[in-house]
């Protein structure tokens, strides 16, 4: 079975210079994946031919004829430029043309784009952005949101715990994952007042069997993997990610900068270079690239900005996962069974080009 | 000039078999420190005897016959608890018997307590906890708030940039230290109602000269280093701090690990040993142990409850110095020549009890 992917070439810092050997590399990798690449056709072409893959059978190229730009207003990626490698994109998701779109345009327009392209699913009021962060087990954990949605009532929270289990159990393979609260004790009286209000709506899910909720977790958690899920409010989770960020390119800079102190450690560093190789490849963030937009009719995963063509092929991957594991009908389906609005038919015609795709998936 | 630090010997998770070696190394290494213990006496001198520092000329003890527990709920500890080793220890810098505090006491308990015993600097609402965050550069990141204040208004964060103005002018002799204002995003339509509405204030301090404010900064900019000071609300504050710490422990868990891998990875080891020690004596969380309680009449310093004899000392190192600046008097002398209101002479006694700290210290 083929998945297909859209993908963003003109978006992120570098463009096609970073999307385009990222998209060849796995299209080489992994035989089930067909990768259509929207942008402008000219440079696509050429930056195809710089890695002898313009006749690969699985690449096609979708002109678009405008850009968004990595400081361009919501507004403007929005109403002005509706030819752009972002829109044409996340449109070949909506008209089942491929089951999956990665972007690493700038994350504002790319979450109003797709929202206003794709439509929430039934029963979501405001998509999120999930991302796995590395911890101390083996499976990551799976954080959310990280910036689409700054000021958060309970009932979104609730949400995204719910979104969030489905997509985990899809892509771990975990039936019940477990769902922490952020928050900055474990006791119940702790906490800002949205997130003392989350609490009994996740707590009364849990005694329906509806979520594993473990209970408030603390930052530390995140990446001692205490849970298999973090849920918290988008400038929280904002933060919290790029403080992480930070932070891992501090520890690195201070390693490096101890091994280059004086020559023995330099000999030192000769030594234990197969021990550093091992931290570093770990530890690298561009292993973790590829958050998903969750909530949408439609599957978009966005790439860090600035990623280089090894952390996007990272990206695609998970765009690849998700697509593969059929996450969209699993999350729809478990909002539909828990929530009574879910029932109102909106937009069909929409969730009839998920349901093609998935169709075609199990043909 | 002697300071004057009472430690409260009972707090913390460890209590006195932590923090009576911190109190009598800190007081061998320390010429001008004179340290009152505070606890049980019993409890106490048996502790001192085992570290032969008995008859230590510069370390006393006040008796304090309760304890407050990790636990206990700050009602408990405010209102049940008059004698403990934590409010005795405040109350000491309250009757102008010592210059500052420390406490590795639970921190709800220790800020009511100290509110209550030492009261607000005039024009102050709220005490926020303010801490040094490692950094890429030389000196660190003065964040604030850490956990006192989780729903915070735009004239709460307006003050926590005041205060630590005031401190970090006096801790790190910066006349004009820089201030940023925690965000996802540098612009200013970026972020939450709260930090939206809190920018123009610190702007308009800016243009008066009164502040030196850089503009909104993200997660990374902490530990980058790219201005002194970094103001946030309570919950996002002690959610960074606590999700740096369990990054602090993966990261070491994972260099470790690596290293422990096989044979030839350990005997790199061996030969890295210098690079890596200096690293890990780089990044020990221990060494930036010490919050201040900012915005009360008086100094506190809070130490993190499962600390080490080692970070403990560091925290009463912090508390050593800011008495040593006088920051007290500098907070004071700053928010009074900024808020009309604190002219009002409220609670004069407190006030002359610092004071005639001041006045001995300069004796």
């Amino acid at each position: 079975m083929t998945i297909k992917i859209s993908i963003d070439c003109m978006g992120g810092d570098h463009g096609p210079s970073v999307t385009i050997p990222a998209a060849v590399s796995f299209a080489k990798h992994e035989p089930d994946a067909e990768l259509i690449l929207v942008g402008l056709e000219d440079i696509i072409r050429a930056e195809l031919k710089k890695h002898h893959a313009v006749d690969h059978p699985r690449l096609s190229i979708v002109n678009a004829t405008e850009i968004v730009a990595m400081d361009d207003p919501v507004e403007v990626a929005l109403r002005r430029k509706k030819d752009s490698s972002m829109r044409v994109a996340i449109s070949l998701v909506k008209e089942g043309r491929a089951h999956v779109c990665v972007s690493a345009g700038n994350t504002g327009a790319l979450m109003a784009v797709s929202r206003y392209v794709l439509k929430t699913i039934p029963g979501i009021d405001r998509p999120a952005i999930c991302f796995p962060m590395p911890n101390q087990k083996d499976s990551p954990t799976y954080m959310l949101d990280l910036g689409a949605n700054v000021d958060c009532e309970p009932h979104h929270l609730h949400q995204f715990a719910l979104m969030a289990t489905a997509l985990v159990a899809a892509l771990e393979g975990k039936a019940k994952p477990t769902v922490g609260l952020l928050n900055i004790g474990e006791e119940d009286i702790k906490g800002n007042e949205v997130v003392k209000q989350t609490a009994p709506l996740l707590r009364a899910d849990h005694e329906r069997g509806i979520l594993n909720f473990y209970g408030n977790v603390e930052g530390n958690d995140i990446f001692a993997g205490t849970t298999d899920i973090v849920v918290c409010d988008g400038f929280v989770g904002n933060v919290v990610l790029k403080a992480s960020e930070g932070l891992g390119r501090f520890v690195k800079k201070a390693l490096t900068s101890e091994f280059k102190r004086n020559p023995l450690n330099m000999l030192g560093a000769i030594f234990a270079f197969g021990a550093l190789r091992s931290f570093s490849r770990r530890m690298n963030p561009s292993r973790y690239n590829g958050a998903s937009l969750l909530g949408l009719r439609g599957l978009v995963f966005k790439s860090h900005g600035g990623e280089s063509a090894y952390g996007y092929e990272w990206a695609i991957k998970r765009a690849y996962d998700a697509a593969n594991y059929d996450v969209i009908s699993r999350i729809s389906k478990t909002i539909a069974d828990l929530m009574p609005q879910s029932d109102a038919p909106s937009t069909p015609e929409n969730l009839s080009a998920v349901s093609d795709l998935a169709q075609q998936k199990t043909a």
